[in-house]
């Protein structure tokens, strides 16, 4: 203030000339801040890139996320910071690569029913950042972060939980009479996924046929119901993860089978939240995100997904693994039908949210997502220019501007061995999105170039004690 | 008529009473024949059906194709009758499999400069056809039907023609120094390939560099000099064929490098097509096709296109090498936005043409092609319910419905021999489009009515001698 005052006198402009400009300046700030928009991220689990009708799925009808994008902006270049569900989801909540908060693992990719960890009091949710300039907030859906209650949702900021508190393949029942028979793989009988409601389970085995269904009331009886304030909703699917389920309306109605009838009771689910947005004259003030924790799981056959033009698939530092079909909508805001090709990740939904909340961003710890406000906006390039691929605890691949070196590979299931590459495996993501042709030779400087970021990287990474390792104690 | 008196009298009905509907018959009969609509097919060279932003690619920006798109109609299982050039432009222009006209051979894949062989006179083009129910007619780009007079555009039925005879990466002219080397081979010191106007040469090497552009000039001016009857043009793009080119004024604009500059080339020529009938007042009398004649060129890396989600690509009969990104347009009369899972070909694209003309589809021979109005229209399903799938003259694959029984498989390129398959190797493509999970095990029976399908198929071919083979006589 003293420099602009400073400058007014120096100009020997006269203050009120300069009315005008501060009164814009003064109602956008406040424009921003009496908005506070209502955020809602909508996770699928295990969709892959190419799983979409405005991705290019040739069979999958997806009418509502085709409005979506239609209405708002589809992102080519957004990734999850994981290849599979706890990190990615753990990243998501909290802005940061999974390897900070110990949410990853070489022993076990994930948490496990009888896992004892869970993320950690001193992570800073985006449940916790909203609730504190006043948003209200809802959990409905698969969390994964932990089951033990001092993990559950309604202990990391949000006012309420609905869902399953792993993946829903976990937890399974065998045929009594297989089981005896050790050597015979023992058939499913049926999968014992608990339903909660906050902490208390409500329902064992919860109806998963039904499940997608009951989500999308929940999350529109909490929209419906939150109006005096601000809210945020995290509204993550439990599918396509296999097993799969959908309602009975939606039995056999996809040209793509099974898995096509699951993807478009989620593209339903959508249009169903959209609608109630727009019903309630909601529209203008909330910020839509739809994207998925991971890539298809390919080893399901024609029960997994697909990554579309993309390199393999779930589990894996290739695209395929975790490049997300990703949408924003928020009319008004957002200019319809926008296509952008800068890069985004799901850490990055973390600080936009609390940036366009007018709350403030942890300061006290690294934050690796960035505000994407400018994207969404149209005024300007995304400032994220990198990012880490990790597999567990290792840096497989860094991506730098439109080019991305494996240092290391492995395909994502199998027994075949970590092989390293000396010089790193080199893709021009942009000319080359399905990392096929390798450019590493003409290109040492880029090579360079990205070694020294990741370098850069991972000295900002300091050790911390993995959760995903602690068992359950009995 | 005699019956409909005979309904008349018995029915004891007034006539005047059935006169609206009389008069609505009339009306729709009449309008159809007065419409005649124009019909223009733009044709890309080895585009790959993810090499559209509309059809999923992340980088190729598209903003016309996607508008066409928007404005027309999708379609997702669209096929070209083979996997190379000079046969599936056959196809395209008789509505038959090449097959039946001698376009393909098992020795030599399409023509060469150095070939005496074309396209048949008894055989009636799209161009003929339309010919003769008043349409004037013009062929603007890459023929590759026979370039000896007798088999160039102006002897099959088009009134002019501008464009190259054959593949622009034909007519070599090596280095001088580097040719004398025998065992080096020889790199290529320019294109020779020729320009032509109706049967001369008018520029040689034609400048590639403009060819997109002319093009498009070209048939600007068609479509601005021919609106006192009804035109046919047939677009035929010499791009994204190896080696690539592109007008100044894209060089290096595209984040997928060349390969992106010369797609988005394509896509400005279309947006300039279309909106030369918007200002003309044509758009809702012209139907407006886009295709390709088979998939992406995968052994040129990055100079190569994709097929996105589709397996394989140029030369196979997989689905990458036949499945075509297409479009159709026609406001006012196909629904804007629509997307079709129903089966079509560019064999279609002759006798539905043919029919919303008035004209005469050709009775005295066996046409592959049906009309597809239905589709456009949307009153029905497609009539296409097959699909085969040649390389050369041997049928390798052939759908019925949904599903896909490869009988012999080859990679596009390579040594590796065909190979055969008892039983056929079956896939789901609605299911499982990238053809990964072989379901013949499963379904017996299928596999049993494709054979059959496909027996009656081979039934209607009779033999007739190779084009292809034909030397040049010197």
């Amino acid at each position: 203030m003293k420099q602009f005052a400073l400058i007014l006198y120096k100009t020997k402009f006269h203050p009120f000339l300069l009315f005008p400009l501060f009164v814009i300046c003064t109602l956008s700030t406040e424009a921003r801040a009496a908005a506070k928009p209502n955020v809602i991220v909508i996770y699928a689990d295990d969709l892959g890139y190419g799983d979409l009708a405005c991705f290019g799925h040739p069979t999958i009808k997806t009418p509502h996320l085709d409005q979506m994008a239609a209405e708002g902006m589809k992102f080519t270049q957004f990734y999850s910071a994981a290849p599979v569900c706890t990190p990615s989801r753990a990243a998501l909540l909290t802005g940061r690569y999974p390897i900070r908060s110990g949410m990853c693992s070489d022993k076990r990719r994930v948490l496990f029913p009888d896992s004892g960890g869970g993320l950690q009091a001193s992570e800073v949710t985006l449940a916790e950042a909203l609730k504190e300039t006043g948003y209200k907030t809802a959990c409905v859906g698969k969390w994964h972060l932990g089951h033990l209650p001092q993990f559950l949702p309604t202990s990391h900021g949000f006012d309420s939980y609905f869902g399953i508190p792993y993946s829903n393949d976990m937890d399974r029942v065998a045929e009594r009479k297989l089981r005896r028979k050790i050597f015979l793989k023992p058939k499913v009988e049926y999968w014992n996924v608990p339903l909660m409601r906050n902490q208390e389970v409500i329902e064992r085995p919860a109806d998963q046929t039904t499940i997608t269904k009951r989500y999308t009331k929940e999350a529109i009886k909490f929209i419906k119901g939150n109006q005096k304030q601000p809210f945020y909703l995290y509204l993550a699917h439990s599918m396509p993860h296999v097993p799969l389920f959908r309602s009975k309306a939606l039995e056999d109605t996809s040209r793509r089978g099974l898995y096509g009838d699951v993807i478009e009771e989620i593209d339903w689910s959508v249009g169903q939240i959209l609608q109630t947005l727009k019903d309630q004259g909601l529209d203008q003030n909330t910020i839509v995100w739809f994207s998925s924790d991971n890539g298809p799981w390919l080893i399901f056959n024609e029960q997994g997904g697909s990554a579309g033009l993309l390199r393999e698939g779930k589990g894996s530092t290739w695209e395929g693994g975790m490049r997300e079909p990703t949408l924003a909508w928020w009319p008004g805001h957002i200019s319809s039908g926008s296509v952008t090709h800068e890069l985004g990740s799901t850490m990055d939904i973390f600080t936009t949210s609390i940036q366009l909340a007018g709350g403030k961003v942890p300061s006290d710890r690294v934050v690796d997502g960035v505000d994407l406000s400018s994207v969404l906006l149209g005024t300007g390039e995304s400032p994220r220019k990198e990012m880490a691929f990790y597999r567990g605890t290792k840096l497989m691949a860094f991506r730098k501007g439109p080019w991305k070196a494996h240092f290391i590979t492995k395909p994502a299931y199998g027994r075949e061995p970590f092989k390293e590459h000396h010089p790193p495996v080199l893709y021009h993501l942009e000319h080359d999105p399905s990392e096929k042709y390798d450019v590493a030779k003409a290109n040492p400087e880029v090579i360079k170039s990205i070694k020294a970021a990741a370098e850069k990287h991972q000295q900002s990474i300091k050790p911390v004690p993995s959760q995903l390792e602690i068992p359950l104690k009995k």
